[in-house]
């Protein structure tokens, strides 16, 4: 864990019928399903709207201001993957474009994960290849400083290990381990069922509190209601 | 004021025909109106562009990471109000989601304004239940902790009394007093019918120098022209 | 440098024949030509996307909270400009709204880029004149204390001198002085040249690993491949 | 309420008596038995360690970058008072400095709390005129723009009305409104006995865990111990 | 891994005789040596100046504004440890105060790094109990929901894993993984060592220039003197 | 301007006589005395109190994550220097340590102001070598690209020629362009000796509403005093 100057080239990666099926869920509902963790920081926001994907981890660990290792991501990219790149330091540098996009895409990724800037977002927007970044910036790097790739990665203060389901929409990533993919597909699912019902409820003008039976714990508590 | 465990369900709307003129004007128009004061801070921003609302406030009080008394407020809304949120500490957390926004919707609820996170802004803004928020995240609140509905509340920065104003736009979000509202509006009113001619001026290209009279208390104050 | 209440009528602008051509090249590009300086910090942001422009730079220096110098700018703006403007603390205040733009714009400005906020971003918007601006605030400012116009300002961090060039797209905003305007939109261009075929090639599956040659620097660096 | 331009002379201040007891509990043992309310958030810092005032508030509303309205309120100042200044912008400029701490000492006030910034920390620090402050600057400020003094201020997102008590301490600040001191000051008087017996219990080795009786609600809620 | 409600009783904690020994070496020699990587983010600031700690991790994970879990830990703590306590979700509250650090104290424990608040910091700092922590607040939290101790954690960005090694002094926090700790005391003293006849040679007035042979580097990548 | 990879040997350094004579003055006063301008941003905070130098510049352009050219600028360094370093995007990185600072000392510097991080900050306190700077992190960096050294450089939003005065001291950086100094100097000397008899009459209880003559300018702009 945390080596620097390697690359793994073969990674469990989660079955692809199973990862697939997570496009079918919003990150929301993947990190309830999870029992509310495996989310990224909300700072990681995508650069443009309406994007959603689900695919495998690659992962890179990046050292700041300096891109290299992305090159040597692309080469380890299967179709349905979905690169995550952490960074050893707190960066805004625009580390990716349309170049490495248009690289990424012809391997087969899907998206790019990255807990650092990204730049070309026009061009990158209409290509449709999205990104998920904590700053967009024109600020160029170097390659001249090796990291690694496929090596676990804290990224935007999750865990994610090379071969886990990676879950990202407007609301934000969210990253399942490849051992609870299969249960937390089927949490979500329960999960998604569940709210048809009650969206209707409420859309009738059913109260949560009712609908939830909430009344009898809030008088528990001691909530006091005035006139 | 600062009550924790309480609901208060008589409040004293602002009257709706008053409320309801508001939304012919911005937040700026209004905030300069009141005489440059009322305004939330800038980190409070709408999850998406084109929002204009205005309405009168139910507030709500949480903790962090929990998202109970927004389910207590639900059943406090009245058709034209906007729910306005505070937390006691600083939280992105998603507080408010898709079936929340049913439920206040199916009460009559217009908007959302929250000193914290809200998700599924792709359902929301489908469903154009507009919410300014100072973050967007999939992460899940729980229901634990009594807070207050209908109690004043510090909102990013503003204080805001159940009943008063709310106006949001894309420029952010004012809260006008209710003892207040007649003469903002008034005042609003007035500033937008003397900005129809400035416009005209300045398109023309008039020089706002000469149209507000700058040039004298410009020298007044030493200002130096050098060729 | 650094004065207070002086504004330099006459100011040496690149030519408007070599600021024109910069539209054709993005922030990134541009900042690369010049070898990777002279960009603002990424918190400078565009109020919508899409946005590109290239002009010469008219500089403001604006007191906190305070927009005077903005009026005095207009005056000296000639069809082409971008207006630069810094303030002497950070600062989220709208200092720029739809009255400005509507005088700016017919002074012939083609931009404004502040390192404070600006408000009216609905009307901006629909007018088409871009902002790219530290913040987004319905706050006010007053007209009291004396800046500077056409003095070198420091802006987002980047050092601009009045007649600079400034390119600004959804990337973020570069500033190329006058005497480097010539050589660097030459670099730039070469740099777009060489970019179609890398992106063919790139497109078309080869790594950017052969592409770039950079399997020898990797192994002498000590990059270690694992099965 | 928010009114700009206005000083108010006679204010209801907490009773000495009152107020002053207040010196004898932390900002933490105050805020919990205000029922966890009245707080400020953790930006606001002491200049210096070990500082622990408690008074009674004279509130000034400050625009960015001046400092007119802190000389209006040094009339206002009795012995006892504490000055809680905000600003209807977020600024770090340096508002206050060590002219303006003579002036405010010889007045009779204990400290300054405000939501900018200070300069003159060296001293401050040697003549004990305690600052809680959000940033420490040299940057000067002008005296242009009315603000008031006097009237209910929201300082770092806390509610100060004039007169109510003001502790500040290492921790932080919390704000006490005048109707409430008395009850407040009772509660935390409980509160310190109760936590003399329980320090030296956990002192001894007795665990939390038996003290609170917490085992319990524990398993209740599921926690499961695993060897 | 991320489990919620578990407590794992039994962890391999690195040889009391290995940790002991990383109380040699600052956090950035540590780091140095495990490759430059294993640290937490510079938000993590200690409370006081001066401390330097290193110890095995027990570790907790909090739910945003609930301390229940670091009473839980508290009976886990044997002597020699350092907590490490996670947040899954950014929150500066004061999770800790003095009444916990006497009971952890009691039972062994060296320090606490939180990726949350503390408060109590001047009975903490008389009492020598060293918090790393990434604010200081007296905002009090509840006891309501369950999350996990001696679970991996993801603290400021660091993985931790219960057991490993945890050095904390005024430049940061690192934390060395059990199984790399023997080898990284190697490469700490090692460079220890290298350094005190370095640290000679540069207070003679020997350049690091010719010291670390860079001229020859230097001038093949291109760097240029000019007189 | 912004050249990369280029070293000025020789540079116009203020006179020490006049360099010297700053360390009379605070930076809040030389700030003053230069009209309200020149100071860098309050991120930059000194790694220890009471530290207040002057000195001549030696400006460093650094690349992010690489302290390389420090190990340069160490050859350029003159007895009375304070060496400034910018970064070419935001770090908060530990670039400097305690053999940078031997190395430093020894040819003469007398502190270091660098708009990133740096790190054995208690080394440094113990050898009395002040550092001002954005962060303290214990992150180690590369040598691996270049930039420069005696390039004039934005530091902290600062613009600083080499050979400039810099002033540091608690309360912030303050950069003195050098043919501002001597008249900058003079301001510095007539605004102290003012204060001695401002501070005077302030403790004595005269208001600065009278000292000042500010009653008659409050009216003016309709101040309305309430009893």
């Amino acid at each position: 864990m945390y080596e620097i100057g390697v690359v793994y080239r073969s990674i469990a990666r989660t079955e692809t019928m199973v990862a697939d099926r997570f496009a079918g869920f919003g990150s929301a509902t993947v990190h309830e399903a999870m029992g509310r963790v495996g989310l990224m920081k909300p700072s990681i926001r995508p650069i443009y709207a309406g994007a959603h994907v689900a695919g495998t981890a690659v992962t890179v660990l990046l050292q700041p201001g300096d891109n290299w290792m992305l090159h040597v991501a692309a080469e380890q990219v299967r179709p349905g993957d979905v690169v995550v790149a952490a960074v050893t330091a707190e960066s805004t540098d625009g580390f990716f474009g349309e170049l490495l996009a248009t690289s990424f895409k012809a391997q087969g990724a899907r998206a790019l994960v990255i807990d650092g800037g990204c730049r070309d977002v026009r061009a990158l927007t209409e290509m449709r290849f999205p990104v998920w970044s904590r700053a967009v910036s024109a600020k160029g790097t170097v390659k001249a400083t090796l990291g690694s790739v496929n090596v676990p990665v804290v990224c935007a203060g999750a865990l994610v290990y090379p071969g886990d389901v990676i879950v990202a929409d407007d609301d934000g990533v969210v990253c399942v381990p490849r051992a609870a993919a299969s249960a937390t597909l089927d949490g979500a699912a329960a999960r998604e069922a569940s709210e048809i019902d009650k969206r209707a409820k409420l859309a009738s003008g059913v109260l949560g509190l009712d609908m939830y039976r909430m009344r009898e714990p809030l008088a528990a508590a001691g909530l006091r209601f005035i006139d």
